[in-house]
């Protein structure tokens, strides 16, 4: 697993980020800011058949547009 | 609090979404997908201050701006 147990978290969750590319089947996206424990953004997503979380890497093209085809986008919705 | 208690969620997380504008100082978003709890895409937000949970409307385009504000854009980063 590459993301550190859920107790106490004196350092960042994810250990390192997967490089290949995950499927759409996504249950959700955790995005967390650098903060005191972690000094960079980490993008954690949890698996939908497995429950399994998967740390991403942040600055990878298609890991933002996984994010962002989660999100309606209003220009698209014929209203 | 927006938010039902994290136990067992047999519905949704969110009973109703901040219409007011969030300032971006956010710990976290997640972004959990429609399941077979909840038939509906529930973004929430962690304030960073208060460490307060807030649910957000997914289609309001200023949501999805502070999200994508949230994901370095390789193209903007002079590599």
């Amino acid at each position: 697993r590459s993301v550190r147990s859920l107790g106490v978290e004196p350092h960042c969750r994810c250990i390192e980020t997967e490089s290949r590319r995950i499927g759409p089947r996504i249950a959700k996206f955790e995005l967390i800011s650098a903060n005191s424990h972690c000094e960079r953004l980490e993008i954690i997503a949890t698996l939908k058949q497995s429950g399994k979380e998967v740390c991403l890497n942040p600055e990878a093209p298609w890991v933002r547009k996984l994010i962002e085809n989660m999100i309606p986008n209003r220009r698209h919705i014929g209203r």
